[in-house]
């Protein structure tokens, strides 16, 4: 992923050694949205799966610590609470916050009011709670309390505090937006709502987003996909906006023991959200739909409720990124993963010969011969390519290629005349097995693919022969080498691939090698693919050599 | 990433607030090298990326409490140590640890012996010096020093202890090893060697891995690549095997402050790889590059010495899994992503019109002498289809839509008979430019792309017919329905639209392309790609049908 776009982010709340909920959770949903997590660290605790087994508080002064370490030094783009634990770290939280927001501008918070865990074990001192209400509720542009959290911060404040229906959480998501945050997502996960109760309760400042639910005019998904009782067993979520408005977040419930930490990482995505600038409904939307899908596709850990798939979202980048001292890794890779038959390649006897001069004219004939045949094949593949092309750039620097092998072959042809073939002899030259191969199967490749696969055909030739150029080249530099440059018979030859023009063709084609691959990371199917299409295209170079040696016809 | 590879892992080491190294480093590095990560904290560190402001230490039974929770419950399977703050936790891991070894066998142990930050600050207390030797070092398969700690712990037992150059490095790798652990990798970041030490120190029992530098053969990527002189300021890690045998990783040194945290991520990707199974010797060379990388592509975080980019090697998966409650991720996000054009193709008033039963004759012929024609595309672009496949199955898929097509045009004429269309009239129906523009598109954007680009394009016709049968089926359904089924001239094109064959086509054509999609995960670009192909035959079927009601030729 691209760090540019990572923006720092900031969870306060507690740890969990056991990996599945707590600041371990923010920092593990942070990542795989892309941005940089920060953690202030409040309570420390002793759990797994199975339960809390102990809970060790942080002292306020050391909390404190914490926050201005990393508000004084880090450009934090918005910041979670999760678990206080208490009301004097609720307390210093607050006034830290607040202390840092007067002087440097607000940063959106989101206030996730742990009080109780999953499995029940109480996460909060009771005195607590004012607290969270009276000071941090204030500086809130979200809360994210469950029912039971909503039911206990209600009837601190003595409003009616059962919750049993879809219309009760509407009206207590409206009432614990008057105990002071900008808004407030009451989250339904403890309970189930019927698409009946949605009907119920849309209104002209009702809406609702059915999101994984189908859409209309999506029946072949629900007939062909899952049973229609699971349609209507729903999980809700109502958010109430800073005007008010009623937003209700409807998904298939899922069945699973995998929801330890299921609050912390909704409200870990919803920062990650909102640090990126995406508005609120719709990071909501995202954020449910991530924690959802890390619910259903969790596998069992602990004996408990185990954690849920925070990892479902990314997948490995293949190719690593281009860096000032690896500048080609898609091609060093492809180079590496074919390192054996790339080094029989560019090694091969009919190279050292060449370069030793003492290469049997009869075979470097034999070569040049199939060399311009293979040429109309490699001509074709090209302008497959710009065929195979959507934008001008492509096709015209595809074209250009054709161009200038059209120009060559003449060239080539005067070259032949010099190792005494004639016009007739060479145009009359029957194809040999070994370049029919090789040809046909770029115009295979080309055919079956898309423009990349193509592209990676192509390569191992280009880059091959300029390869073999600079080799030579190099070797030919040391004291009494075994090259022998000038006075070799095949002199230019040698100069033709190793000097600048052709050497300019090289990086021109390993910048299209690269930016596209950047641009289109391949998938392992993808990326497997081109590793074999390069592998067979450097057999083919091969292939075509030992036909040079043995005169093959 | 499939959650059934994710090997639980843990880390015991110190927390950083500012999320640059300690627990906080290793979970991120866990993360997006698909492990699942656990940690406890043997200390909390107010700190950013200008120093360590303050640091409060566990006490010992607290550090006790969370390794028990974390190794009763969840099947570690490496483990890694960093900072331990004093010589009572460090006692208390190494027992706890032992505890567990003995009692449900030993898992793999890492132990970074961190002593002093990288920006300077004092992170292991002297006399805990020892105890790391004694209790942790005999159970550890591996420990991670860098220069300045490995001549701390070098010193401390009486070995001589100056590094100053590759030779030092690997016989203080040796003399580390015979303080007791399996294996040492000792890091060489605070120093630069060169190819000629390389050349020096290689002997017998001695191996050279130069990973980012540029094997034999690679002249095209060394010329067209970096400066030469960058080749030769190395940066080299010393491995010193159980078995004795000196492994030396080396790579261009990187000139960079964001090294935050480096021997953190190093020691946690390490861990990562060893909980896969992976061998010491390529688990320290996939790590060393994976943290080196990450120094490389950082970009700056606070005002000191930032934390290294992370997330480098994971990219976002765009297309949702396939989980029991969405089937079908990708063909919902088509059908999302073009939803007013995808209504306005289903809802049409040729649909409409249809199913009331009141579309004029003269539009319904119209319509099937153009569906005739259809077809013949629709034959040709499966077949082409197969003809760009690489394995039986999917040929031989294809080519059963094709044959069943061809079948299915004689039944075509068969019913085109029936509204009294004579072959002669049907064969010699000339092509209206929507039928033109559809076919040709259809054609086109096979011979452009990969077989799942046409994939994609197919699907808009075989879903969207399937679902028009559905949503008439069921509009049918209810009391006095605007769907006129029984006696409705054009019941039998409704039947065999909603019909069990043609569904059983439509429930297939979803498995292809979800299963594709799953098997080759697209990039954005190729994501954008089907969207929009997918969007573009949405159109093109809209228009069919407007032509039908235009009585276009």
């Amino acid at each position: 992923m691209i760090m540019l776009e990572s923006p720092p982010v900031l969870t306060i709340a507690g740890s969990d050694s056991s990996g599945g909920a707590g600041i371990q959770a923010d920092l593990k949903t942070f990542t795989v949205h892309g941005c940089y997590g920060a953690s202030v660290t409040t309570a420390l605790t002793a759990q797994n799966t199975t339960g809390v087994q102990a809970v060790y508080g942080v002292p306020p002064d050391f909390v404190k610590q914490q926050i201005n370490s990393v508000l004084d030094d880090i450009d934090i783009k918005a910041i979670k609470t999760g678990m206080l634990f208490n009301a004097e770290n609720t307390k210093i939280v607050a006034q830290v916050l607040k202390r840092h927001f007067d002087t440097k501008g607000h940063i959106p918070l989101v206030c996730d009011p742990v009080c109780v865990s999953t499995s029940g074990h109480t996460l909060l001192h009771p005195d607590a709670v004012d607290t969270i209400i009276d000071e941090l509720f204030p500086i809130s542009d979200l809360i994210t309390p469950n029912k039971a959290e909503a039911e206990l911060l209600l009837k601190q404040r003595n409003f009616p505090s059962r919750i049993a229906n879809l219309q009760d959480m509407v009206n207590a998501a409206r009432q614990l937006k008057t105990l002071g945050p900008q808004a407030v997502l009451l989250k339904g996960g403890h309970f189930v709502a019927s698409l009946a109760d949605l009907a119920n309760v849309s209104s002209d400042d009702t809406q609702v987003i059915r999101d994984d639910l189908l859409d209309e005019n999506t029946n072949i998904l629900r007939v062909h996909g899952r049973k229609e009782q699971h349609v209507d067993s729903l999980v809700v979520d109502v958010l109430c906006a800073s005007d008010n408005h009623i937003t209700i977040f409807a998904r298939t419930r899922v069945q699973s023991t995998s929801t330890h930490g299921t609050g912390c990482t909704l409200s870990a995505a919803l920062v990650s959200q909102l640090a990126r600038g995406i508005p609120l409904g719709e990071a909501v939307r995202l954020a449910a739909a991530y924690t959802h899908i890390g619910i259903e596709t969790a596998i069992p850990i602990g004996s408990g409720f185990g954690p849920l798939n925070h990892i479902h979202s990314i997948t490995p980048q293949l190719v690593s990124p281009r860096t000032k001292t690896n500048p080609y890794p898609l091609t060093s890779s492809l180079i590496r993963s074919s390192r054996v038959i790339w080094k029989e390649y560019i090694r091969h006897e009919f190279v050292v010969l060449l370069g030793k001069g003492t290469l049997p004219k009869e075979n470097f004939i034999h070569f040049i011969k199939q060399d311009y045949l293979y040429l109309k094949y490699y001509a074709r593949a090209y302008a497959l390519l710009a065929a195979k092309s959507h934008a001008y750039a492509p096709i015209s620097a595809a074209i250009d290629v054709v161009f200038s092998i059209v120009q060559e072959s003449s060239m080539h042809m005067g070259y032949c005349a010099e190792w005494g073939i004639t016009e007739d002899e060479l145009i009359n030259t029957s194809e040999s097995p070994a370049l029919t191969a090789y040809g046909a199967f770029l115009i295979d490749t080309g055919m079956q693919g898309d423009p990349m696969k193509l592209v990676v055909a192509l390569a191992a030739c280009l880059l091959g022969y300029g390869e073999v150029g600079l080799w030579l080249k190099e070797e030919a530099r040391a004291p009494d080498s075994w090259v022998k440059w000038e006075g070799n018979p095949y002199l230019k030859w040698m100069e033709d691939y190793s000097g600048d023009v052709y050497q300019k063709a090289v990086k021109a084609g390993l910048e299209t090698l690269e930016s596209r691959a950047e641009a289109d990371a391949p998938s392992p199917i993808r990326f497997a693919d081109w590793q074999n299409v390069w592998e067979r295209c450097t057999r083919l170079e091969k292939g075509f050599w030992d036909m040079a040696m043995n005169l093959e016809v």
